[in-house]
């Protein structure tokens, strides 16, 4: 940490110095609103699912009960029907600082990224390529290749530089006239490096085309205005830092300036303008509840409220602010624990340009994950060599981090 | 009654005497495994939405608590990941009747088939018409349309005899050397008419064609066997008979002997042949598993597990038998009671055409319908003058019935 050590870099020295951080920690109360059990005694993979809020807990044993056991069929008109956009309201304000009546809460993120890239290219059914990085997420990789197929469009990968996150500079070199499309992701699932959202979406605009944002890595956690921004469409996931569990529904937001002219092609009763009316033919919705197919799922949607009220209390900047602090504090750990035993960081050092996790390239890194997990670490392995340390603000303690750096260590001066 | 009246129609008389038909019911024991509350006194939308299982709760406890608390990100490489394929393959066996390896449990049933009706006109792409019957569920319809306008195919409207369920007959009018793929609904939605799936299975495969089934009102109360009907593609809801729950996720079966060949066009990681090699590109996963897109609810089909055991534990000759019986029972209370009031019946008489709701044309459905809630009768409204009677046959009780049409005719006769 000798060189170009930021001003606020700490210095991780012991146990009993975490604990004190954990102490002074603005959002402390925010740990015991999760139901957190004695074992793992680290757990770094927020990232990949987010702990069980209490509340959720609470709210999800209420709407078994009261809501679907009480009241049965009737609680659809009286309080479901319209969950998808009323948490996705939520969900806008909170988390995409946006306005209402352009997001929704249902299917999987999968799922959603179809919609939304189909409806992308229908704005742009002129034009001949789409875009996407080559290091984004494989699922993301994996649709841009089909969505060519199906519509006769060409892919143009990126490959942005590994030392930074996408930049509209990196993308000079793919944009051009028949641009259609580009898909990125804000954060990268593998190094956290933050892409420039405003930067990119002007010059992908510039170009003509429209941007299609992947939010998973950075909803709940990195202050952003989709509205500001001027974004297209996005997606995400809720069950990393929005903590709304395994296989929650993910969310999509288009850009209101488009609703009236998106189309989709997964076209079921609940994007259709009269949900109940049966009718003859598929008339969309006028809204942003177009983008709905089927009956969604209600103890999915419910699991994202929750998990969204409980990041409107703490407060994204506050939420933030602690990823920064934590963050530093990890590659500190990582820098003098960990590079000494062979260990290298593959996030980037400035906070600015960060997300929430920290990756270390590490040697056998599949087998230093099972024998962290095995001492109750539990990271996230990343093909071929990578192991993420995934730092949720709400509930990562800097003493759990301290200590799977201690035992990360004791593995590699064993290995 | 006096007209063709069934050998085993019911005198339908008192309370008394359907509290009698209650306890004589071999069912009867599971109505105490579902969690009932005092409200509605007569719930007639099992097949809209079914009961919560007291099992179901208890496993989602457990599931929030110690799989998803306890074991956090572990519990998908521990027990999560494979559910979609075993989950699948339970309801396959009990259910479906049907061999292993062949439905995945999964998305919503509007997403599964937009996936199947994909990935049976990819079986035929020479030939230029899909089917429908212009009576099927609307999302049925709407999504025939949106596939019809993304492959250049032509929908032929089907329309069949309103006075049976759809029959090869049916469809020979509109079967041809072109015909690509059919989908149909085993159970009408409305009329609750049974499709003859052997027979109509038989006459696609004749003609050339793959087949594609929706088993929405019929998975869970009618016995069918989807292999001995060499049946190519099929999807259904299981938040009706199966009991799941809101929202909860739907099946998708394909046929072994079409697996190695099916393509789907939302490819996500979950249907990729490694979910965590995050490969460069796309390779469909060797079996059922490539119907998969997104990372399914884990919520959800837990749900759905429960909700099939019970069909196990009960049998479904057992439920079938007492939906005849159920069915029986309320066409002639319906006949004693509310025809000579001016409603009609609108489900088939015959017990064998028939699935498990009661079907009642009425004048000014829509506010006997919101007099019925009001009084503590929940049916079902169907636009513009149908009110469906769901008898669900591991919870629904002759008592409830009874009072159900003995409300019904008090409002009729007060209108």
């Amino acid at each position: 940490m000798a060189d170009g050590t930021p001003p606020y870099a700490p210095a991780a020295t012991d146990l009993a110095d975490a604990r004190r951080r954990d102490e002074a920690d603005p959002l402390r109360e925010f740990r015991d609103r999760f139901a957190i059990g004695p074992d793992p005694i680290a757990y770094l993979d927020g990232n990949s699912l987010g702990r069980p809020p209490r509340a959720t807990i609470a709210r999800l044993h209420e709407v078994l009960d009261a809501e679907w056991g009480g009241r049965l069929i009737l609680s659809w008109e009286e309080r479901w029907v319209d969950l998808p956009v009323q948490v996705g309201d939520l969900l806008a304000e909170i988390v995409l600082r946006s306005a209402s009546g352009q997001t929704v809460i249902a299917d999987s993120t999968t799922v959603n990224l179809y919609k939304a890239l189909h409806a992308a290219c229908g704005l742009r059914p002129d034009r001949t390529e789409i875009v996407v990085d080559d290091g984004n997420f494989p699922t993301d990789r994996y649709l841009m290749d089909s969505i060519a197929a199906e519509r006769g469009l060409t892919v143009r990968w990126l490959s942005p530089d590994p030392e930074s996150g996408v930049t509209a500079s990196d993308l000079a070199s793919v944009l051009g006239p028949e641009t259609a499309v580009v898909l990125l992701s804000h954060v990268d699932y593998r190094s956290g490096y933050v892409a420039d959202l405003f930067g990119v979406t002007a010059a992908v605009h510039e170009a003509g085309g429209v941007v299609v944002w992947d939010l998973s890595h950075s909803a709940g956690l990195v202050p952003m205005s989709l509205d500001a921004a001027q974004v297209d469409f996005a997606v995400g996931c809720t069950y990393k830092y929005l903590n709304a569990g395994p296989g929650a529904p993910a969310f999509l937001y288009v850009a209101a300036q488009h609703l009236s002219r998106v189309e989709q092609p997964i076209t079921g009763w609940f994007g259709a303008a009269d949900v109940f009316a049966m009718a003859p033919r598929y008339e969309p919705a006028p809204g942003i509840r177009r983008m709905l197919s089927g009956t969604p799922s209600v103890l999915g949607i419910v699991a994202v409220q929750e998990g969204v009220k409980l990041i409107a209390e703490a407060g994204l900047d506050r939420i933030r602010a602690k990823a920064v602090d934590l963050t530093e504090y990890t590659i500190a750990m990582v820098d003098k624990k960990l590079v000494p035993l062979g260990a290298g960081l593959a996030s980037p050092r400035a906070a600015a340009e960060r997300g929430g996790h920290v990756t270390i390239r590490c040697p056998d890194a599949a087998a230093v994950t099972a024998r962290l997990v095995a001492a109750g670490v539990v990271p996230d392995f990343r093909n071929p060599d990578l192991i993420r340390l995934g730092l949720s603000p709400l509930t990562t303690s800097y003493a759990e981090v301290w200590t799977a750096i201690d035992i990360f260590a004791d593995i590699l001066a064993s290995t």
